[in-house]
């Protein structure tokens, strides 16, 4: 062998000052990998993995999604899931650093066995990597003796309007979300935890996700879906935690390891985006209820002006706000004051025999309950963007709280 | 409506001089977009559309990469995919400064039509985006009276050991590469691209691409594939202007329309992830020729040092560089002096039945004549990587030489 061998930390090392900065917390907590105007920035933070609630939540919206869904495979016994979170901890722990999957790594422990870590993320520093882990309803059917540690609220969601759900993209016992700044990092994370689950777990289904369609902070401008709409004008914002407070962490009142926690509702949104470019703009903002150039509601005002469900169109006499646009039926007013923290973000996967886009939106979602949801979803059977949207693909997934050094993920649930 | 529309152009002015510098050119030609170290770099710098060559060629590569491949639906004449091709170069010369795809754009031009530009790139700036262009084989079949400006080298590749080609992902008229440091401008520039060529071309596959594997310019470090080796240190650098001329720009001397040119390799390389990753290091480092950690030979010295392949291993007896090894076979001293022009991306597109990953290289080269791909293929054939690795989609174009202001590309064609 020639040369000296690098881990991926020592090949940090030699960036200096800026590769160094890879493994140094930022304080606060949440506020890593704030990136403005598109610019992917937070290349070299690292989100501290430990705290009071899971990081990938509240944390500030990274550029890039891997995604990925799992069916346990073992049901030997609870002690192969607990173990596997205990491993997968470990593993997340380190690799949200910006080190790699253990200490023997890519190319240490010897020659003659795979190594533990496959090595693409070797000389890319933490670039905001969040992990997060969540529990699907299958995972208390009795396999691993749980039945009695399912919260009440952790349930299939009920079939809505317009639903066209296929298997493929739809449950699973875990869910893990990475998100980073850089789409290898995250891609590098999800593929090192699911070798680690071999015999244990198994991907059940992944999504890869681009350009966030979210903001969780004022940091941050609003990005624009693939109907070029801005998208999440009205999101919770990281920095307000009376609002996280009040609708995203669950206070363990019902299952005390979901103190901290909260509710992930996935949901794979395919957009027919040759039948929407097909749409004039003013029935587009009509069906979205706001202007596309600045994001405006047609009631007036400017982006982050609330939108006025009273006002009335001098042109067309109606109400200026349609009443079939999303912003109306989405809004908290209309359902009990329901409001979300989204995390969601575009995907692009090639195009049928037609020459159509395979393409759309991955809906992330918190809240504290998963009928936060369910009210909007239910309130958005009579959105005039149905017409444009399918949903392809759900999922909900209880996200346990944060991790204290030295426990692991979900460690409540066996004690 | 409420309040003023944007334009891209006027929401990129509101940024001010940051935004604005997405409107201006970088001297040099080639120079934009340099990205070290992962860092996706080059957000507001815009590479100039026009020149000698096409841009997207020997331009530093960008972050992210959509391609598309078409077929042209239309065979009523030539003068419709003359009128195609002039079509796309105005939208593509206003989309790599930061506009949007026409002049009336997203919000513009009133609102009973359907808005020319999409949207989705309207607060974005250039992010360094280059749009390229090519014509496969097919288009030269008489449909189009153009048998006789056929270059004669410009024919389908022969087969090679290993090959497992789908026609889903091979062939077709004509080509575009979009490669820009943001994946949602990359996206949004083939959208639009294609919704030009409604009624005259079709998408007929397209291919996502991210984390580089390739550098051109010694500016950039080495990016490592999904087997976690670095891959393309021995790519040909955009500033060695005579390597260029030697192994990458067509002189016309076969047809004068691609004096300025090139020829383009598109291969789609699934790798067998989950087999690879079960290797021991050892034999990945045989295979691939060079070690894990930092890239160098097996006969020693650094990552930029060349290969010896001479050089016996104290250990084995035998070679160090294995007979059987990836970069022996690949080297230039084996075939004849062939070079190639890399410019390949990692793709990752979801999970099998069974969990593994489709995952794998794009593969992006470019080289003044087809041979020089056929016969590194060729020696290939006896690669010990092809265990591990599915070439499963391909396609070869002439990429013809740059568009000079007021003209259009391939307008050679038609003279």
């Amino acid at each position: 062998m020639t040369g000296p061998r690098l881990s991926r930390r020592s090949a940090l090392g030699l960036l200096g000052a800026a590769g160094a900065a890879g493994a140094v917390g930022v304080a606060g907590g949440f506020a890593a990998g704030a990136a403005q105007d598109g610019a992917p920035s937070g290349t070299d933070l690292a989100v501290p993995f430990h705290g009071k609630h899971q990081a990938g939540i509240a944390t500030t919206v990274q550029q890039h999604l891997y995604f990925a869904s799992f069916d346990m495979t073992s049901t030997a016994d609870r002690e192969d899931l607990r173990a596997l979170l205990a491993d997968w901890t470990d593993a997340a722990a380190r690799m949200t650093t910006g080190r790699e999957v253990s200490p023997e790594g890519a190319v240490g422990g010897g020659p003659y066995k795979p190594p533990d870590d496959t090595g693409e993320a070797l000389d890319l520093a933490a670039n905001a990597l969040t992990i997060t882990f969540g529990f699907g309803p299958t995972l208390f059917d009795g396999r691993f003796g749980l039945a009695g540690r399912r919260p009440k609220e952790l349930v299939e969601l009920p079939s809505f309007a317009f639903d066209l759900l296929e298997d493929r993209f739809s449950g699973g016992d875990l869910c893990i979300q990475a998100c980073a700044n850089d789409p290898q990092v995250a891609v590098h994370a999800i593929r090192n935890l699911s070798r680690i689950a071999f015999g244990r777990a198994q991907v059940r289904w992944t999504q890869l996700g681009y350009g966030r369609t979210s903001t969780t902070s004022k940091a941050q401008s609003t990005p624009r879906n693939l109907f070029g709409f801005k998208d999440g004008t009205a999101n919770i914002f990281s920095d307000d935690t009376s609002d996280l407070a009040a609708s995203v962490w669950t206070d363990g009142s019902d299952q005390s390891w979901m103190a901290g926690g909260t509710y992930l509702v996935a949901r794979k949104i395919q957009m027919l985006i040759e039948s929407w470019d097909r749409v004039r703009l003013e029935e587009q903002e009509a069906i979205i209820g706001r202007d596309k150039g600045q994001g405006a509601p047609l009631s007036g005002g400017t982006e982050f002006s609330e939108p006025d469900f009273d006002v009335v169109s001098t042109k067309a006499g109606g109400p200026a706000i349609p009443e079939t646009a999303h912003v109306r039926l989405a809004h908290p007013d209309r359902n009990g004051g329901a409001r979300l923290l989204r995390r969601g973000y575009n995907y692009v996967e090639g195009n049928n025999d037609l020459g159509q886009l395979n393409a759309g939106l991955f809906f992330l979602a918190f809240s504290r309950s998963p009928l936060q949801f369910i009210t909007i979803q239910r309130s958005l059977a009579g959105d005039a963007l149905n017409e444009y949207i399918r949903h392809i693909g759900s999922a909900l997934f209880a996200v346990p709280g944060g991790v204290r050094p030295g426990g692991s993920v979900g460690d409540g649930l066996f004690t």
